[in-house]
């Protein structure tokens, strides 16, 4: 390629990213504005007949439009993209592993994730947007590189250059950095999170381009809310939904402060690896009901939205009434808009200190437990109410059929705790409450999610203060330690939950034990250089691989020798152009005939299968020469090389198809094709059952009484 | 292993990050009390002298001073550990990329490191103390690992655990990580610094560790600083050095302050990158001195001390003096101690604007510029006088053959510059002139060390103040942008110039028409499966190939095979033990007469070479049975496998050695070793020099008119 074409390509890259972080960065901001005009009136109407003594009929009207919204939501998510169920994140997880789905890149499914998640998280459900937010990202970001959707007539031509896997990972990489960036207001949380959580594979110059597309969305987020301040966002108020100014005044704190920190983040690693545990299992129950069918999926989902309709607006009656605090920045109780003190069922100059955590979006509730010098203004009695129903809430309401995430609920749950801790531990800590939430928001976190730094920025980056540091990481490695012990991330769970074969770095010892000839398995079909087309298509038919072998045999060599591997794609493609030869000769023009985008990447509904290709009589006993199109310099092993070493190299540069080659030259020169799913446990294990008994098992506390007990 | 040692391996690895963490951070603040001390006490003698009108006394004090601590750092240096002159960040940096040099990392190092590091930076060069810091965290993560230094008697069996490439690289990540935390009090950033610009390998579990390490560090540096608080720390005062704490009340800035922030960038990307050129060729200049011998390498330090403290007395006589504000929060002028106000030689009531940043420590000098509502202090000549020295002066100090880092320097230089930007724009901006210093310092940073998101982190947790971020990303992506346009990395030129075979991530074009039998030279030294001890001796006496092939010949096999690789430190160590065999046959207990750690790596001094063993005719006549002691599955390449695929296996896996196969099997069953100095572009050019023409070049903007004038 020429300087120019290098100069464009490296130009319309950075374009690229430039794009996905301002279309991240309008979505992420035209979802708080929806769902927190969306929730707002709902709140403004329900609180208007409360204050009319309308009480039954207040309760109605909240318990319709959150049914309502529900219904909405998981309507369109089961008719139109089940696959956008959950909050995304294990998917994209999956496919910058190298899974490949290319359902989760529709342009339907963005739209359904994001007017989706809008609906259920304007329903009160304890579902949040983070998670959508990521999908989003990366669903915009695999788009735009393979130049929109062709089914609806958006198309870029120019952008068709990034239509091959690796932009394509690289892009989808920023994509999820961007959508964290833009649901949290944190671009270097966003980063890190794409890099410690999401990304298999990362190189530095991806980690620019990934802090280029968040400072992007960086940036618009700030100048949008600055327009907002003048109040033309309807009830979007001052920034809204995505900042939660704690303080920016020092906070101090001493040695003595640690004890209690420490029992904070051994209890929230505890809580949190049970929240994981627990989740796991209402999955599987859920996952049984939603297969029954559709009316059942509906039906699960109305249920678990009256549920939490019922307790929003029941619990809040056993919390008693407080009289307003006297130099209050905003009128309390807050009337006609969606504010902190709510007056409930007060009479008037009071409030209802139970309702300003139930009787609002996750995200004020959060604001009010980090909120500071608000020690008085909760009860240990209400702030554990609302911590179990919480905790409860947000596992039971992940499973149901719509685009649903669990950041902000483990937030939510995570800040009652720790405000929990405080209060019980009171005058010994000279810590304020609101700190106590933001660690115990953090220790919940390290707990179910396992990530480290980026929690840790994202956190920081939300309260903006950064004398927490120290206090964050504290809480976030002694959670995470405590919870490894009992199990695992909670997106590796739901990924295995959903059946991704996802290719860990490290070998799993037994792996040692094994050479790669002990998996190879199965009849091997291999094609000779030049190849009759009628045994091209059989074996097409007949097999699903997706590589083949290309050897060459005698007479176009002396022995037979492996000349490489062909893609089924690109033999698809060959079949489809029809460019046969009538007898068995070298073709040496081919590849003229083909240009570069024959042969690229084809976005979902526009892959040919065989079966699409008629073929005559004819054509069938006419000859390709396979040469041209062949890789021929493929990564290969040895047979008698140690599966952990081929797991190694297969993860390490990122293969989908290895080369078994053997020892000695005597059979054919290949052995077999290993793909992702032969280095998968189970399939290994299958093969070889007597290893399950020497399987290493992780350091962990096991009780089995848990699993009786859920 | 069992569980109980694998349990013992886990719990071991993360004390040891403990230890590295703890120590880093005890050493990091002696380091900054040593420093503040020594530099204030020199400033305290040398102002009271002026008080007393005595000039001339005081000048002589002063460069008396600076010049024997420079002359100290500069011989011990040069006498005791030449390998530590300079920042140390490419040689860690070497090392983690897989280039071993075993001198780096000793005790000797660690200490010369600290205490020259300590010296050079109190003798008011323009140096900085964050590079040696980084190596001083490498070093006693490189001594831990290996269980202390034998030559000093300092052991721990325990840790001997841990004497492997693998470990040991994890564990030196962490350390240069807990040294960036240690220089700037910046735990996060610290980590994204070992990520973005160290590692060259890193997986989620390295993060993990390296944040622990990053937080012991971080929370000791607060325990200690606040132990100073109470006064007991001499002159190191509020927390000295570690913290510029610029201001923590919110900034507000609109869109109508992003053109002079872009300009900003721009400049500071130009300036970076004639920085890196101009250090680049002082260095080359630098080097001719240095070579001639020890004198002229004291001679070349001593200048440079000398003018340099010509230049800080003799500069500020130039500025006027100005009347001390009314409502200062500090006694002015400063009488008696390091402070910021200072009088030189103005009368009583007055302080001199140029002093309080020439006659004053590195770090001070910062923490003027950084201060906000300061605007009037400066004036734009003595701004610019200030930057242009600075400029200069740490161009000309880095060479010296002394522990000295870059990035205090460039700091200081690039908070003057922004300083200046600030003062000419004037009032058509509202930023305030310190936080156009941050952003200018930004600028620089971005410029010439070509970092992004660890350096917006430390420059986040330097001041501060969260609210900075998108400007702060802002300016580096677009300095980074600019100087990327002219030149490399200053680390990557400076390894370049010391010429160590740094592999980088992506092949060059050129390799991709290249096949490895095109680069794989040299006779081949091949050991047969059992082979003749006078045989082995003579090989490894007449090449210095650090692994061997081992090939199975008849009678052991049908033809000849490859069975694998063998390490020359193994094969060494085999004929250090003498386990002989008598005639030609295999020994399978072989393996059972040596343990583990026979074969561990050595630390520096303790390898065996083959010279050292001394061998009688009679043991030359005998056997080894190789086979037990061979990695037996080598990773391979085919001689017709592309170059850049060849350099993609081995960077991404992390080779030392790759063996090359043949395609058809009629000769050896093995061509040649690829090596780490195979792939390096000046290897491969000069064998292949027409593709230098067609080499690829990188689009940059070249001046040749640059190249004559420096």
């Amino acid at each position: 390629r020429s300087k120019i074409q290098i100069f464009q390509y490296t130009s319309l890259k950075w374009c690229l990213c430039f794009l996905v972080g301002a279309a991240v960065g309008l979505i992420g901001f035209f979802n708080n504005l929806a769902i927190e005009n969306i929730a707002g009136i709902k709140f403004v109407i329900t609180s208007n007949k409360m204050l009319a003594n309308k009480y039954m009929e207040a309760f109605l009207i909240f318990t319709a439009a959150n049914l309502g919204l529900t219904l909405f939501a998981v309507v369109i998510t089961t008719f139109i993209a089940p696959e956008t169920a959950g909050s995304g994140i294990p998917e994209v997880k999956a496919y910058l592993n190298g899974v490949d789905a290319p359902v989760i890149f529709s342009f339907r499914t963005l739209l359904v994730k994001i007017v989706g998640s809008i609906a259920a998280v304007s329903s009160s459900l304890n579902v949040g947007k983070a998670g959508p937010m990521v999908h989003t990202g990366a669903i915009i970001a695999a788009l735009t590189c393979q130049g929109g959707s062709k089914k609806y007539w958006l198309t870029w031509r120019w952008f068709r250059f990034f239509n091959n896997d690796r932009d394509r990972r690289d892009l989808v990489t920023c994509g999820s950095a961007a959508g964290i960036a833009a649901a949290f207001r944190a671009p270097v949380g966003g980063v890190l999170f794409a890099l410690e959580e999401m990304a298999s594979w990362w190189r530095s110059a991806l980690l620019w381009r990934a802090f280029f597309s968040t400072a992007i969305v960086a940036i618009l987020l700030r100048g949008l809310t600055d327009l907002c301040l003048s109040g033309k966002c309807g009830l979007f108020g001052t920034g809204g939904l995505i900042i939660y100014d704690v303080t920016s005044i020092n906070i101090s704190y001493h040695l003595r402060d640690v004890p209690p920190v420490l029992l904070l983040g051994v209890l929230g690693g505890i809580a949190g690896s049970l929240y994981n545990c627990l989740l796991g299992k209402v999955l599987q129950l859920y996952n049984i009901i939603n297969e029954k069918g559709t009316a059942y999926k509906i039906l699960l989902a109305c249920t678990v939205s009256i549920v939490t309709s019922c307790l929003l607006f029941g619990l809040p009656w056993f919390a008693p009434c407080h009289a307003c605090p006297p130099g209050a920045s905003e009128p309390c109780p807050t009337i006609g808009r969606s504010g902190n003190f709510k007056k409930f069922q007060c009479p008037p100059g009071h409030y209802n200190e139970l309702a300003s955590l139930f009787f609002n979006t996750n995200d004020d509730a959060i604001k009010n437990l980090f909120s500071k010098d608000t020690d008085t203004e909760f009860h240990p009695l209400s702030v554990l109410i609302f911590f179990i129903t919480c905790f409860f809430l947000s596992i039971f309401s992940y499973g149901i059929v719509a685009p649903v995430g669990l950041f902000i609920p483990v937030i939510v749950t995570g800040a009652s705790y720790g405000r929990l801790v405080g209060l019980l531990i009171g005058s010994t800590s000279n810590l304020n409450h609101g700190l106590f939430a933001v660690l115990g928001a953090a220790s919940l976190l390290g707990g179910s999610m396992r990530m480290t730094v980026s929690l840790c920025v994202i956190l920081l980056e939300l309260t903006n203060n950064l004398l927490l540091l120290p206090l964050i990481m504290l809480v976030l490695l002694v959670s995470k330690t405590v919870a490894d012990a009992f199990n695992g991330n909670i997106y590796d769970q739901i990924m295995s939950f959903k059946g991704f074969p996802y290719l860990e770095t490290h070998a799993e010892p037994y792996m040692r034990q094994l050479t790669v000839s002990d998996v190879v398995a199965g009849p091997l079909r291999v094609f000779s250089g030049i190849e009759l087309v009628g045994n091209i298509v059989h074996v097409l038919r007949t097999t699903g691989h997706n590589g083949f072998p290309v050897v060459d045999e005698p007479p176009y060599s002396d022995a037979p020798v492996l000349y490489g591997l062909i893609l089924r794609s690109h033999v698809i493609t060959l079949l489809k152009k029809k460019s046969f030869l009538e007898s068995p000769r070298l073709d040496v023009d081919a590849v003229e005939r083909f240009t570069a985008s024959d042969f690229a990447k084809q976005g979902l509904g526009n892959q040919v299968r065989i079966e699409d290709i008629a073929l005559s009589e004819e054509e069938m006993e006419m000859y390709i020469d396979l040469h041209p199109f062949t890789n021929s310099s493929p990564y290969t092993v040895v047979e008698t090389m140690s599966l952990a070493k081929a797991l190694t190299l297969f993860r390490g540069v990122g293969l989908r198809h290895l080369l078994v080659v053997p020892k000695t030259s005597e059979r054919l020169p290949v052995v077999g094709i290993l793909t992702r799913h032969d280095f998968m446990p189970e399939h290994i294990l299958g093969l070889h059952p007597t290893l399950e008994r020497s399987k290493w098992k992780r350091l962990r506390f096991k009780f089995p009484l848990w699993n009786k007990i859920f």
